[in-house]
């Protein structure tokens, strides 16, 4: 699973730089970079581009022995052995897949995905293992269609798997992409799950799979629909005010930033997240009537997109 | 004192906003907030004017019961009387000052302070009491005249009081304000304090008087020797990369930032602190050589600048 999975997440970085270079004509910069407690990454980042203002693609493999707080604040696979603070269960192996892709054009959406698979023990003989993940969307201004679409693609590829998957991983999504001190989510939502180990894990890998290659088609035509709208000003001031909800969000409450942060991990690949601009105007409120209200309003009442 | 310490941060309030708005020629919009629980405060917010990108200053005098769980996190008065878990030490007032002012001009310096003064249980026989406090620079440029006049001010006004306390205060407000997964302070220091409870009531009042009042005297005339020296976009970008560190303590680390959230603050005036604008770039690095670069090695190896 460990090589497989590691497979996995480098086949798909490949596919959303080469589709997002594409479109912005011209190609991510690529970090290789090791961990000295042992495994790595490649951090591809596309910065101040026409079309996107910043996009990061990650993928890191890393392997080594946790502190006993970090494995308790990692938390995952609990219900497959006990914990039971022996050296054997801090030894850790994780990879995974993370993306940011916040674009120029204040009507077309910022995207997250993130897919991972971790381990606790043994290679060959884990103690527990257990998969995660997620897509969501983030519009400065709101298009139902792209929602529809972006929403629509991952139901499918959930749909392929379980049908329950869909409308628990969505809800889930709206739960954890939450601020509560704004009483406001992130964005339109998508999926999110975590600790899953409840059936094969070659079956896991198949939905996680199926999701990581659905992000291209969710949310990569959302953004050709949208790069040329025009825009005034005041709409890109709009999307700075967003973007700094975004990044509260992440140091916030983000607990793959936290943790990450935390636990000694590569800074810039962990805040590459984090938009080139933000602005925080005090007490800003949108007009009675705006298409800026009308997103907040969608923000604090999520609804159902597929 | 509860009274006493009202009237202090009431005028401290009024004395810099008349400052800070004959600078910018303009006044600060005020708003008065009520806080359901008990007590209220009065935001003062100059934003986007020529001289001061954004500027708040904040009172509140708050009172009512906090949670086991909030106590726990405020700390505070610990050594007076043993935590006994009653309904009687949960009973709280807190009456403080919050500055935080960035001006627009790159080469004239972020700066913040906050003064503060706690009540645990009865009024008038306090279970616990204790001031907190202190003042802080943060430049993106790095003028070492300024740095010299900023805590020259501060140890005179500490020195009144006893000549331990800008040497324990300095070293303290280093170590506070430094974002470790950056290995850099927030800015050029000045100085912390908290659970400030070993003398009178009345000698640590007139210490904080001091402090507070030393805000004015040892910042505006930085503000006004750089406010109108010439700069680029570049240095204007840098100030922004600055900025998000700024963020990114006050999101990660500040502990009234993290403590007004999570006890149901008001958020627009525990958020004032943001900058306007702020910049993340991927893995940006100063050249060698440069000014940005002689900032950042002050910031990973504070100096004595008094």
């Amino acid at each position: 699973m460990r090589s497989s999975m590691e497979a996995l997440v480098t086949r798909v970085q490949e596919e959303i730089c080469g589709a997002v270079s594409s479109v912005e004509g011209r190609p991510f910069g690529v970090d290789a970079w090791r961990r000295a407690e042992g495994g790595g990454g490649i951090t591809c980042v596309l910065q101040d581009g026409e079309v996107f203002e910043k996009a990061g693609v990650n993928i890191s493999v890393v392997h080594g022995t946790l502190s006993p707080e970090a494995a308790r604040a990692m938390g995952g696979g609990r219900s497959l052995v006990e914990w039971d603070g022996g050296e054997q269960d801090l030894r850790f192996f994780a990879t995974g897949l993370s993306v940011v892709i916040h674009p120029r054009n204040p009507m077309a959406p910022t995207a997250h995905c993130n897919y991972r698979y971790f381990e606790r023990g043994e290679e060959g003989a884990p103690s527990a293992w257990w998969f995660g993940g997620g897509s969501d969307l983030t519009p400065a201004y709101l298009f139902e269609e792209d929602a529809r679409h972006f929403h629509g693609t991952l139901k499918a590829a959930c749909d392929r798997h379980d049908p329950d998957f869909y409308p628990r991983f969505k809800a889930w999504c709206d739960e954890y992409f939450f601020l509560p001190h704004r009483g406001e989510r992130r964005g339109v939502g998508g999926i999110f799950f975590d600790d899953l180990h409840d059936r094969p894990a070659r079956d896991i890998e198949a939905f996680v799979r199926d999701c990581a290659e659905a992000f291209v088609p969710s949310y990569l035509p959302l953004v050709v629909r949208r790069k040329d709208l025009p825009y005034d000003g005041a709409a890109k001031r709009w999307q700075a005010l967003r973007r700094a909800r975004y990044v509260e969000f992440n140091l916030l409450y983000d607990r793959g930033t936290l943790f990450g942060l935390r636990t000694g991990g590569r800074v810039e690949s962990i805040l590459m997240s984090l938009p080139l601009e933000a602005r925080w105007e005090y007490a800003h409120e949108p007009g009675v009537g705006t298409e800026e209200e009308r997103l907040l309003e969608v923000l604090k009442r999520p609804r159902a997109w597929a």
